[in-house]
């Protein structure tokens, strides 16, 4: 049963570790089958060098386990919400990535100051808010889920690709898993950037004619960046 | 004696090296076999590179020597403290690892800012006190161990798995060898990670909330991650 | 077609990833043949991995495609005003690497603070000025080499190879692809080596009499430094 | 001639590599025969890929080619001052390394504040003072020598095997090639370790009676580290 996502899956996992952006088992990716509306995601706890393709598990819109013999990533409940309040997107990424995961614990926006963030993220990559008491004991992970939903109210989830969830670390998507990961290794990088920039500057600012240039020449109407 | 506490241990300090946490020799593991009470320990100063699983030295609670050619590791009387006053625990670990010792030279506990902490370690990392004349000269070593134990008064060790040794640098634990040097690599990344969000935000604040849900998802009586 | 200068360029580029200034996609080397005065520069939004020496793309200095099957990278304007602008140089470089791009996203100067810098670079590496309006909606690219011209008035390219555009990343030059090369990896060095000198002490001074005698020990007339 | 300490002085000088400490040709590891009074030093600026340890560089305590086809490091008289200096030492080391460098650049001298510092340099590394215009203008790499001899008067250099040479670089130095690498390698760790533990707590201090012991533990008569 979908084999074909669950080792394009099964590869983006790995491609977390190569990219430096997973230590042990902290990293999960996942990707959907918008006909079928199955998902495909690693599971639980398996260390990377011990995992196949086949290992991967495949759950349904409501989480529930479809095809698989192991337990799916304990995060599945919020790729989950991600997909059915998102419909164009087709993959997502969790990690606890160094730079990014630093700017979820420091708690506030990510805000764009520089062109290679402009390339990707049309804005400021936002911040949730603290989670309830309510959200937390109750059904926390799909909570996670909803509390990036409602930060994204206003914002259009495939221009601004990822979020950081407070106190936590990052979340990134794309049209695939693929381009999920790729959107996760630019966070990560674009997070380290701006930590840097603010330490030898705290009162740069940034040229908003910049924002709209770079974002539109690789991702509007008129693109032109690469060989497309 | 004990061929496969030693292989544990000696695979255990050669992960040390994998994980980037040791320069030279400046690091040790060791696990204690409870039913003998013996400790397994890595020799003192010698390369990891020249390093074999029979170079591991025996010693007993009282820090004597009982096999092996070669000295234990000049702070065995620091790893035999802890394994006598933390009955709960098997094997302990001491790196002079980049952050985390940085953190010790700050001398100030290391708090619980985000999941990625939460889910290992329940509290703040806690930093020792200043040692004394008396401590420093006399039994060195053990009165670190001692330190130690005095700072984790009304503290689990069991849930929190580590210690920042003021001005010197950091010791962690667990249930073996392995999961002792899986708290160092933890307790390294926390330490980075805080470095930069504090530097990106002075002011940021923890919701509590995440920390009983993430400690308590991994460890506590309902625990729901990984293959468990 | 200049078979030669594309292998130089091919290399030059992979030198980038060797020397850790770029993820993806994000950098592309040039150099130019003045006697026909064409310039070869690598294809935009190629992986790496999958480039090879013919795929280098010959233009005019008008940035017209003389030759190639792929599009030129989208900076390839830029490059080619540099090379009219300033004569005495063979090879550019663009990257986003880390350390330049977070100083031009701080958007200020980059200051001679060390003898590593005066090695290589007379100057501070000036940071250029906010681009205009008509500027970023016009030809954007070949602006961006305009008003890196416009910042370097009064200043000697040779004497400074490399500058940092404003909330974008770091250009650097030289006598060919190489040592443009070369000097990409300096700038990220010393703008790393910068934002840890002014994080220690942000009172620091340098002594102007050491930027003379470096920059002259490798540079002037009299150098003496390497085999020469 | 002196072979041996050609293979030596060559082998330190890719560690330097290996470790991390040396970008592109900048650093340099020298050794001395004290019973012939001759100094094996690296060539300049050759590439650390094609060097052989046939191309070390002999020359005299007068910094005179006495062997070698390759001009000496361009630091050699630097070396040189401090052989004739310092009768108790073997090896030099010079490198840009990224953090001990920054140091450098910061002008300050950099502290004892952890016993990983404390068990190689008794004292805080010394910053040497600006240099005047007759000794940049002069022999400027012997008196970078001089600089750093009056930077320790009242200082042992056995003890505190490291200086930071303003706006330059760290020097260090042992009791052979190797040892004077090991020593550059503390530095780089404990300037790293220092800047991180100063962002950290900028009001940090450090307990004097740790220094005293664990100076001692390595280094006193009475000295238990390792397998002596």
């Amino acid at each position: 049963m979908l084999e074909t996502l669950k080792e394009q899956v099964f590869r983006a996992n790995l491609d977390l570790v190569k990219h430096g952006l997973v230590i042990f088992t902290w990293g999960n990716v996942s990707a959907i089958d918008r006909a079928s509306g199955l998902v495909v995601i690693k599971p639980s706890g398996v260390s990377y060098d011990d995992m196949k393709a086949e290992d991967m598990v495949v759950v349904d819109l409501d989480g529930k386990v479809v095809e698989g013999k192991l337990k799916p990533s304990s995060d599945t409940p919020t790729h989950v919400e991600l997909y059915k309040a998102f419909p164009e997107i087709g993959g997502v990424v969790h990690t606890h990535s160094t730079y990014a995961t630093a700017w979820s614990q420091a708690g506030i926006d990510l805000p764009n100051i520089g062109t290679t963030h402009a390339d990707y993220f049309h804005d400021a990559i936002p911040c949730t808010a603290d989670m309830t008491k309510e959200e937390v004991e109750g059904a926390y992970e799909k909570e996670t889920g909803s509390v990036i939903i409602k930060r994204f109210e206003g914002i259009n989830p495939v221009h601004t690709p990822g979020v950081l969830v407070k106190n936590h670390g990052p979340f990134s998507w794309g049209k695939n898993a693929d381009d999920a990961v790729h959107n996760a290794v630019v966070m990560e990088q674009v997070a380290k950037m701006a930590s840097i920039a603010y330490s030898v500057n705290p009162a740069l600012t940034m040229n908003p004619l910049l924002v709209e240039k770079h974002f539109n020449r690789k991702h509007g109407p008129g693109a032109y960046y690469g060989q497309k």
